[in-house]
């Protein structure tokens, strides 16, 4: 394998298919969106793409077989409204530069060979939030920003960068015809994060008029926050023991000098 | 040399070969083995493999020669079975993760032209035991699963990774309509480790169905124990002394405070 | 996209151009200096380019949309002198060595394909120095050196290095039977430095005849050194703290022992 | 420029030409030796290596010129003797893995079409020595080996590395059937080396059965031990000061618990 290759699984003829993309990547929200999505539409595989920029190790399934790291298309047949929708989530983006701007050629040459005319791209937004995490969005046209918007998402700030796959895709689409959209959720970043993906699909519901109910996010959700609430425990425990360790340390230069 | 090449040593027209590669990595327990089988059965030289991923340095050989890293392909012809068998090993494995990929995809390249139908690669898996180690499988077929797991395997849990070459050719083989089965031995990995590697062999030759006498791994593998025990030894020292130091220091803490 | 490429928005005809580089580098300030002098004289956009070297992220625009991180041409037409300009600048220089030849090649490929007979690249100097920045030239012709001499600059020392796309321009520039120039003006290099650009650009207006006002210039100036003079003052700050912690902690040493 | 490439400045029919390559490396030794013998003999520029693998920058010369890092090539006519000699010597080696088998590639191509039946490659070899540098031999066949052991060469250790240039040309001469000779000088290799190249030279030069006087390295060795023994003096002084703080610190430490 030389270069990054898309391999069709099945040969599906779509109608006016949208393109949604959430590979790994900060708090793992495009990806727990994507694949909350195509996962309850019950999409079905289209293609899978490998590259030689992705990690170099396999990973063992339940059944003992391995594979390689990859990325796999689904797509789903919109029977209610005007767009198919294709579904890219994966392992992993790729590891070098030139890795990454190949592997973005490579989904939008994709994209364009199956119709596709509008590109979604989703992603995190690096912020410290207790609220309701904002979904934020930059696209390649007034009106795509305006449909999203108008599904609840605000205008991104002039000067933010759009790191990886889901920013290439965007900065890209324009040199295939393409038209694109991202949206960023925020979240913290550390860890996956299912509060700031539904923020994010409940724009993206919105945005592609799709009937979803998204309370099977609420468990993901709440194991999530349990999970942080330890280890802020924890990492306020450790804060006390140091605050206590330095006050026996400033006692015994008081005393001593 | 631009990019990974194989070149043959001799023209051997084999009987269904299996391919076994060994390549350097976790406790070199894949190299330990089928250097040992190789060796063991007179395997003769078929082919030598190089690449501009391999690192940029040639290594002296006794008789004042040197040589670049390099993989080195033998076959052994089994009068009594019916597989002939390649091993693969050598120096080193590729530096860079598109050299992984591409080295990967060269080895598969030579094992079809060779007729190969079944490649075992082999790899260490890091694991702290007393036990004996035991060798974990992944396939790309419950047929060939089954019987590793009959020649006294056990099956991988489901998403451990294997990485490098032995990961990447399990991976790969079925883009080449081969099937691929991986072992790995549990090591601790910081040394090369012969007695895992008599775990694998002991899998291998039953799976294989070999008339080998391990036993000459066992200097090996006692030499290997004495030096592991002088390392914990040191290790020991080490830490009493740290201890003392703690003690000290905290002795003469509280004196103070 | 695979390689380095130049996309012309316009098609001009340009009377014998010179071509002036200023990506970002030391202290800004070929950029700095390119992006003043084309705002000023109105130059419109000639051409764009992206490379898959440059980071892997695209910037939001002011309008929401987003757009790859790329470098940019602008042209001039110069009526009263007998040279039009092109300009270049942009947002990043390649990020990894090969990149770097390949961008300055294009950029190279470019300039002949336009009629560029005279590259003058732009970029920073380390030195330290409360002075008027001075301006350090090199070329690859005598004639070009003592244009930029009498223009104000100083002849560079023997050994000097000058790193990334200014310097590969001027190096690879003959191998297409250009002459190149190489202008690098002082600065501390740590932030952007509009000072620095400003004797730069003193130079440069005087060697290419040109009539344009640099006051403009001032008021960053002042900005820039108000953050200057405010770091230093953190930075004093921080150095009397430390002192004063150095102090007690040799008064408590010397009461110990 | 997308690869390494010798560019020639002059056609020259050379007589059974020997190729001796001395790239910047451990203690520059190679270099300097390679460099000595070029200017004491009077040899003239044959060609130029250019790769994007080397470091991006660019050097200014003594003239206000700037030119890209480079190999060169040069030759001497040698009229007393069988062998004329190429030298070649330069500014850096690649900078990557991938290069620096590229590089190897193009020294060797280029050799092959001047004819070149021989080459000798030369480096440093680290070593903390008092005494007379040793040089260490390896070759692609006993006879090469034998001749530099009869020119005081001594031969080298099983299974030492040689890393870079000097050794893959010897490790990838037989893939263009040119016999390869390297010759690596003892040396701490901190520092450029020029006591190491002159043990160098003295192999050398009995090997290719030259007339050259190496007593011009004399001042070059007097400055650089100068250097050494200084660097030596801070290093002792330094040294003796931690100790005194450590004693201090002890001192402190026993008086307190």
């Amino acid at each position: 394998m030389q270069k990054t290759e898309i391999v069709e699984v099945v040969q599906a003829e779509l109608k006016n298919p949208i393109l949604v993309e959430g590979l790994p990547g900060l708090g793992m929200v495009g990806r727990i969106a994507v694949r909350y999505l195509a996962k309850n539409l019950g999409a079905e595989r289209l293609a899978l793409m490998y590259s030689p920029h992705f990690p170099y190790y396999v990973v063992v399934s339940k059944r003992g077989d391995a594979r390689l790291l990859r990325g796999e298309f689904r797509f789903w047949r919109n029977t209610k409204g005007d767009n198919d929708i294709i579904f890219l989530s994966g392992d992993s983006q790729a590891q070098t530069i030139e890795g990454q701007y190949e592997v973005a050629d490579t989904i939008l040459d994709f994209a364009k060979a199956n119709g596709v005319k509008t590109i979604v791209s989703l992603g995190g937004f690096r912020m410290e939030t207790e609220d309701i995490p904002k979904v934020i969005a930059a696209a390649t046209s007034r009106e795509l920003l305006d449909k999203a918007i108008g599904a609840g998402a605000i205008m991104s700030g002039a000067g933010n960068p759009v790191v990886g796959t889901a920013g290439l895709l965007l900065g890209m689409a324009h040199f295939k015809h393409i038209a694109a959209l991202c949206l960023l959720s925020e979240t913290r970043g550390y860890l996956p994060d299912p509060r700031s993906a539904k923020s994010m699909l409940n724009v993206l519901v919105k945005l592609l008029n799709m009937d979803i109910d998204l309370v099977g996010l609420d468990k993901e959700i709440t194991k999530a926050e349990q999970i942080v609430a330890k280890m802020q425990q924890i990492e306020k425990r450790r804060e006390e023991q140091a605050q206590k360790m330095r006050e026996q340390e400033e006692g015994r230069v008081k005393y001593i000098s």
